[in-house]
């Protein structure tokens, strides 16, 4: 069967008042990316006509992150049925399936999206596909209960259900797919008796049924559809994000030392046989390729690191970095928007900002980059084969050329020509006894002024 | 009911022979602090008239941990009933309830102590309240026998127990509260007679049954009474501790990214909207305002962290010091007793020491305050919108006046003026076509002393 | 019984096709050492007279890896029944026992081994000793079967078990032992008529059976027999023996503020009140003394602590150093093959390099030796209670004299007298309202350049 047009819904109205945050829940992030980024990319990899973004009043800075997809307010809490009530006049003119989606619930993946999209357009042509899940703990959770035809016969809530009922363990997980075309007709449906007042999105199965519909469950993993309304939730869903993450990244060849404490970002790319030591963080825009060490306390965001490199431990390696193959940074050492070539080697207390750094050169230690001068910032370049001696200063703009070496201690503020010496240093001098004298002032001092 | 006077004794005398150190058990730390002084802690909520700590011989370092509290010492070790009537003299004309609690089990609770003070001036008056617990494996513990009146009437020990009574599953978790009128004639009525020769607090319940005096249970929280006897129960009781204070700072509107990764100390102080990084230690005296975001790796003691400011990755802040609002602390930076004004920098391999720093000063990557002269520390201060440059060197007592610049690479031994740049650097020379020649002379070298 | 004589064959053949690696899979290290090397130090303890190891072609790797013990090549991959026929090619003229060990199974214990070769020569005199373990899980693994005896009966595949079989929770761990002198007639007998069309080591059972010949069951730990066949079981095992580690550091005397973030080496030694903060890694190679204190995020490899130092946090301890009694390393600190002398301190933001440091020394924040001068290396002297000051340069091989200073910002080239004062510095100039005109110029160009 030819796929049906579809158009998702997304529900992020909810304030998340137990967040105790000035942020909308849907806006905390999950891996480093807002919770409804995700569920946006859910939804597009089924390539959705259109996407709709249910906010709350005053969310513009949700709207901004869901961007280009339009958003619809719902002005006030009146329940999920409300909400997609709301997003269906953006709908206007569209008919094929509908999804409604939630942005608090991010872990959803176009595998099981997929299923229900397909569901909707097999078997008895159902109005209405609702997820089901089986928890290990049913808890209060609504149960589906089927028909003898194994469609969905009702959603009881667990206070509304008999003991029979209860013992179901099939659980009402929230997302729905609606054929398009009858779906104003099942929200038309929806009231509002009852304790709240609210209309409640789920009734549309009701609705569906008594108009003889038939409904249908597809049944996902528990994890795709678990929702976030504390900051321990948050925490309980970052943890399944990041353990799904780092069995792909062993699946794929990677050794974690510690996948517990590995952290990635979604987009996070490992070669085969990268080696990633305890403790290290994955932030967006990071590509580490074949046969790369990692080790342990590292930091990495935007970046790519080059075949057999070796970073760390204690490495923070910042946006706009391009680490080159069989280049060594090692600790304490920074890179920010810096090009390192090919077998270098930046070991030691060091910080390259802006820079770039040409093949086979060796950074000594505490070798900085001035790349900013308060007002504008400037970049260093570094040829190749090149000898930066230890504690060396580069004012940027300024070029260091192949070769060239520079002395222990010297601030460059001038180009270096390839293969010369650059140095600034005053001479070193003695001053005998010094110290005795020094040290004799100094406690006479300290007992003057009474400590000890 | 009027609050009747209390006293609390404290049970500190064990040798911890498990725990396989010259440290007395009840002084290893939980979160920072004595475990010992947890206890107190949870006694003091209580505002009892005394709080009485019995050690063994030569626990003075026991004794100056707990004081002003007044410790007793228990010669021999001869049971918790012989310690019991040990400290009963240091009660001497007290009446009123006495608690019993226990220096290695510092995970009790002001509201599980409160609970067991309650009981024992209520109900039927009962001379001994026993606290109560349901672990998970009951195991070998003491059961607690209850009468057809809920009253306690029996402890029965694990070895002692038929099998219907260890069916029960209501354990005995050591605490106790007496009425201390009839706590003397309580303590006067336990025996040794057992394998040991020890004097066993829990036949006080015994004593008081054959007396015809009523007992009471409260059943509390298993973790509140876990205690310790080996290194791997501290690290157990920890992570409980731990997990206590990571529940409390998401409740409270804090995002720990994995909550599992960050320690907190007794008083960490985390406010609304705050983000914390994985891997990050907080020592004791931390206070972190609204929406700080701290990165990983970051290790936090004795600090304020003002409003907005961002900490880290990689970043040390020592007891002193102070992050103004907005103010940003980057990478292998430590600041130690330093005040550090709003919206000011220091993002790079610094370390600034017993300094003052004004509201928009940027300071430059490498900049390090010399604050101690090998006898004598001193003061740094440096103005608002200062520009330190990169490789500072801030020899103390020292000023930079506002608005000032120092050079890279400066050593500033005297005071500069507002607005006024600092530098003190050799001119850069250039030596053509040394690093050829070097290179050249090295390899020969090297190749002379047999090295490849 | 006097012990026979032993022999260990070990299986590494397998290509691990899972691992997606280019490294065998039994080189994948465990606590930082290949697993076929756990394997070997666990059959070295039990003095057999050979240990032969079965590779497959081309893994020259793994022979250097387990030299000097000797390899033999199985040529095609034909079940484990073949490779220990190819293995005893190189025990011709042994007699005496036969221990079947496999190069992905790492954990196996030494107290395990022995209980099998103790099996072999006692009970019945059995031709084969199987291990067996009772998994949590029974699974799909091979059910051991006993007899009235006690004896082992046969070994069933699950697959072919009968219900009543795969009840039995005793598994087939794959570990053996054989009597050496009817070992040849065991393995002839082993056929390939299976789907696979393998020899496979387990058929050794049933034709001593069907010979008529004894054989036995040695119950051991699961956890002892875990094998590898993808990254996420190594990094299971690792976490169990990581557990195994910290139990045993705990046990004896240290104190592990998190345990689960402490990472040892197989061959880390651990002094008793010593305690180790979150997130600690040792590498190869390290004993640390009595009393030590190990802050947070450090990074230790190759190195002695000794009685009461202090390290970290953030601190990063390279091979060939030795930490003197009661000394300090700070943060952002990296010693490497370096003699740090008793008392002394290095706090902050420092790198030795080959580097000897006499007692009570202070090494000032920002100090860098120079030990790599882009061909060779060379060492730096710091004698006793010297004082190096902030951000000094000490260009090696070079010496400092016993009491001596440097200024701070000095580049050390000469040797400095014991009681002198070395600097290296350009005065102090100041250039009055410099930074006024230098923001206004700056912040012209900015704009002309059309930046905001």
């Amino acid at each position: 069967m030819p796929q049906r047009p579809l158009a998702c819904i997304i529900l992020a109205a909810g304030k998340g008042t137990r967040m105790k945050s000035d942020l909308p829940k849907v806006l905390h992030p999950l891996g480093g990316m807002p919770m409804v980024n995700h569920v946006i990319r859910a939804a597009e990899s089924l390539s959705p006509e259109k996407i709709v973004v249910v906010v709350g009043p005053g969310m513009d800075n949700v709207a901004a992150a869901v961007a280009p997809h339009p958003t619809v307010v719902q002005e006030q809490q009146r329940g999920t049925g409300d909400a997609v009530k709301a997003a269906l006049g953006a709908l206007a003119g569209f008919s094929g399936d509908v999804l409604v989606l939630y942005g608090d619930s991010p872990l959803i993946t176009p595998a099981t999206l997929s299923a229900m999209v397909a569901a909707r357009a097999g078997g008895q042509n159902p109005a209405v596909v609702v997820l089901g899940m089986r928890p290990a703990d049913p808890g209060a959770y609504g149960r589906l209960i089927l028909g003898a035809d194994g469609g969905l016969e009702k959603i009881v809530e667990f206070l509304d259900a008999s003991t029979e009922e209860r013992a179901v363990t099939l659980c009402n997980a929230g997302f729905m797919a609606f054929d398009g075309a009858r779906m104003g007709t099942l929200l038309s449906g929806i009231g509002n008796h009852n304790a709240k007042g609210e209309y409640y999105l789920t009734d549309a199965v009701a609705v569906a049924r008594m108009a003889g519909w038939s409904c249908a469950v597809v049944e996902g993993p528990t994890d795709d559809t678990a929702g976030v309304n504390s900051r321990a939730e948050l925490a309980g869903i970052e943890r399944i994000f990041q353990g799904r993450l780092r069995q792909a990244a062993m699946a794929n060849g990677a050794t974690l030392l510690d996948p517990d404490t590995v952290y990635f970002a979604a987009d996070t790319v490992l070669g085969r046989d990268v080696t990633v030591g305890q403790n290290v963080v994955f932030g967006p825009g990071v590509t580490v390729e074949d046969g790369v060490e990692i080790k342990p306390f590292s930091h990495l965001e935007g970046v790519v690191v080059r075949r057999g490199a070796i970073i760390g431990p204690f490495a923070r390696l910042r946006p706009g970095s391009d680490i080159g193959e069989g280049a060594h940074i090692g600790n304490f050492v920074e890179l920010k928007n810096t090009k390192f070539g090919a077998g270098a080697k930046a070991n030691h207390l060091t910080y390259l900002g802006d820079a770039d750094v040409g093949g086979g050169s060796n950074i000594g230690a505490g070798t900085i980059t001035c790349n900013y001068d308060g007002v504008l910032k400037h970049r260093t370049r570094i040829g190749q084969n090149v000898f930066i001696g230890t504690h060396s200063t580069l004012v940027a703009p300024v070029c260091v050329g192949d070769g060239a070496y520079t002395a222990a201690g010297t601030v460059v503020t001038r180009d270096v020509s390839a293969e010369a010496l650059a140095i600034s240093r005053a001479p070193q001098e003695e001053k005998a006894g010094w110290a005795t004298r020094y040290r004799a002032a100094k406690l006479a001092l300290k007992a003057k002024l009474g400590k000890t």
